[in-house]
């Protein structure tokens, strides 16, 4: 499959929005990887497919995540975490992709999670700060993507929980992982 | 040792100050905890008791933590995290305090944990919100106690992590699980 092939696949299975999108993550991952030095075609790559499983029924989801043995807390944390983990399964069983730095990168893509290497970070990144997202703070975080990326991604994780706080709604544990991680990380 | 004999040893290990803040603490936990039926004497002992180590060395705070086997992120996450699992320890080998519920209760009070009982509770928002008290959001989490304690806690949390956030500081794991479960919980 070629990536052609592969935005095909990806279109037929998101909505146009959301395909709009995806296209935006992929030129902005293009450009954070050249920008750190990260494998700009894997980056290319998982930016096509971390959505493919958006749509999917989340009954379907559930079923993959508990069947692969994924963390439960992708279940119980709030239904949009579910894609990410369900959609590495997925382009891996039915596009057939194996490089496990891009299903990594797929996988992590919402959440964040400890330690995560320079190509889940530009795919968390961009996935936050393409040209058509559009919520507070997020001129803020592309100002210091141009800058820092970890501290863009400390600041993309910061929001995500404050906003999770204030709505009261639960934060995935992993998330704060990342946060201080990345925190304790930097400040060393 | 009675209650009287309780506060000269606190007086004498505290600031003026916080010497203080320990009265209002121990004034509002006797009133929390008759508003939600937890025994009474022991919230006032754990508040009287509660910052006992809050001026002791951080080194030996530190050497007590690790001897005891306790979490060892009560280290790593600041050192306003020390006088609480220290002072548990402290007043159980100094001053012969051995309810499992007071000194659980001292142990949690700055972080909060997962599955918090009432007196954890109580003297944890007492901390937070007693009188001379005076930060941004703390009316709204005393407002909040008076009709519902576990959304206090909840507030209390929230606020104490969005402020660690903002200040780009680490966010201590237990904070988060305490938010967490009691978030699930109301949800349920």
């Amino acid at each position: 499959m070629n990536k052609d092939e592969a935005l095909a696949q990806v279109k037929e299975k998101l909505t146009a929005h959301r395909y709009t999108h995806t296209l935006g993550v992929k030129e902005t991952a293009i450009s954070l990887a050249k920008q750190i030095g990260v494998d700009s075609e894997k980056a290319e790559w998982a930016a096509i497919l971390h959505d493919y499983a958006k749509f999917r029924p989340k009954e379907e989801m559930k079923t993959i995540i508990l069947g692969e043995g994924l963390d439960p807390d992708f279940i119980s944390y709030g239904e949009e975490l579910l894609h990410a983990p369900a959609g590495a399964c997925l382009v891996r069983d039915e596009l057939g992709i194996s490089d496990a730095d891009i299903l990594r990168a797929i996988m992590w893509h919402t959440t964040g999670k400890k330690g995560m290497d320079g190509l889940e970070k530009v795919v968390f990144l961009a996935d936050y700060i393409e040209p058509n997202r559009n919520f507070p703070g997020v001129n803020a975080v592309r100002e210091e993507a141009e800058k820092d990326i970890d501290r863009a991604v400390i600041l993309a994780l910061s929001n995500t929980i404050s906003f999770l706080l204030k709505k009261s709604q639960p934060v995935f544990p992993k998330t704060l992982e990342a946060y201080n991680d990345l925190i304790m990380t930097k400040h060393k």
